[in-house]
């Protein structure tokens, strides 16, 4: 079976999220990963066009009905369990790599990171502990799309 | 998007059941339907041996981790969720499609009634009212894989 | 901790669903049980209803929010999981009590045996295998709420 | 139908959260508070014997089985859903208080957050967004259990 990368981040983005996105779902397809995603708008829509423009399978793991996925998906899974879809779409993941920052996307980084999935960002939000100090096993940032696939990869390979 | 076929059965099946789900699997895969499946072994796996056969995509949700899945799905979704995970797999798919019967797939049954999702049986189990008497919206039964296939295409068209 | 009884059935039913389902209730709560349904109206008012009457505790298992709770629940479970609750109230259940059918009611009754969970029926849905005979391994059929809730507790003691 | 208040943590807590735990609890139920927990170790525990000890309800939203719940809770839901119960349950909550951190932890902060619920924390893991700054729409950190409390019925009452 080939890797499984979710790619997450907010329906709402920036033009330079979306544009990153998108090129990590490119990169992502080119490796011959499959793509997993929330299935919506913003960064997950514009991964899923990457994926989709490289030749790849891009699998939409939505919160309620087909008719909320985003026009790039192969197959839209429509799990009608609202947010708790979060945790089936980590669950499914070999790594996941997030783009941007966002409370849904917060929920899907700590998920990951409870369950030992490896989770690479591009300009997500910041997790620190009650001191301020960093965490010895929080996310690893990334600065391009190429920097952050590569790392997804590498830790993917390494588990 | 594609048509998308949930294929549902036991997975301790027989021989017959085996041989039916895996032409049912391929008749969708060639109809050109996502085959949707509970992940696991018997009439899942062969319905998604079939469909791989021919070409098809092959979805499976499974109740657990990635380790569960049988070798013939092209994406493996590891929903954790235990058997809340049929109603996941019946929310996805168009039409769903029994062959054989057990108390995991009538519960894909009823789900899939409840939503009003169209469901064609080939030798599954029977629901009738607290008197006996068959229920107006039931399941519809097909003899064969041509005509189950049949039927499941026509009622997904309709909708 | 207390036994745990769901009450499962539709929310649009008959007025002699609506009585049994009350004295269900009641008597299970005379009993000392936890009562537990889906939180909505018909069979799981009435059996809210009465088991509250008689000072039990009433959980509602809700799919959505909690504004969709019937008012006799003592706290609501709003899952937000949609049809996937069913799965939830079931596997928190030490037996399941049916009074009447739905295919809601039926997805309910399936995944209690598909977990080995005892079920007991009144008036409730039949099932049959391919062959129209009886399951060996299906509910138990009780005529009254009496006898329902003596066969319920003591198949929840069995176990 | 009472107020419904989850209580968040770690299942590997300090002496101290413990002790903060079992007062936040407490206070919670001499409020008439229903005290929600995802019903296992830790902080859960602990604001759960504390609620009890007050007369409250308290019930467990279990990832797993019934065997996973601690001694003090009232009712135990056994979701089965693994991870995905913590939407679950905060779903099902009025305003959540939070004490400690942990990846698990973070999911409800932000699966709370996402839904608009208000969260207060008793010495919780701190998010930064993308360049370090507080977010606007945040947890509330309190210091005490008495503030803690205080503020999430405030939180709770104000919506």
């Amino acid at each position: 079976m080939a890797l499984q990368v979710a790619v997450c981040g907010p329906r709402e983005c920036s033009e330079t999220e979306r544009s990153t996105a998108h090129d990590v779902g490119r990169l992502l397809a080119e490796a011959g990963a499959v793509v997993l995603t929330g299935g919506g708008g913003g960064v997950m829509a514009a991964a899923s066009a990457g994926a989709r423009a490289a030749g790849g399978l891009v699998v939409g793991v939505l919160p309620g009905g087909r008719d909320g996925a985003n026009p790039h998906v192969s197959v839209a899974l429509a799990t009608g369990l609202g947010e708790a879809r979060n945790a089936v779409l980590v669950a499914s993941a070999d790594v996941v790599v997030v783009v941007g920052g966002s409370w849904g996307t917060l929920s899907e980084v700590a998920l990951a990171r409870r369950r030992g999935t490896p989770v690479v960002t591009i300009g997500g939000w910041q997790v620190r502990d009650a001191d301020g100090s960093e965490l010895p096993d929080g996310p690893r940032a990334a600065a391009t799309p190429e920097e952050a696939v590569a790392a997804a990869l590498a830790a993917a390979g390494a588990r």
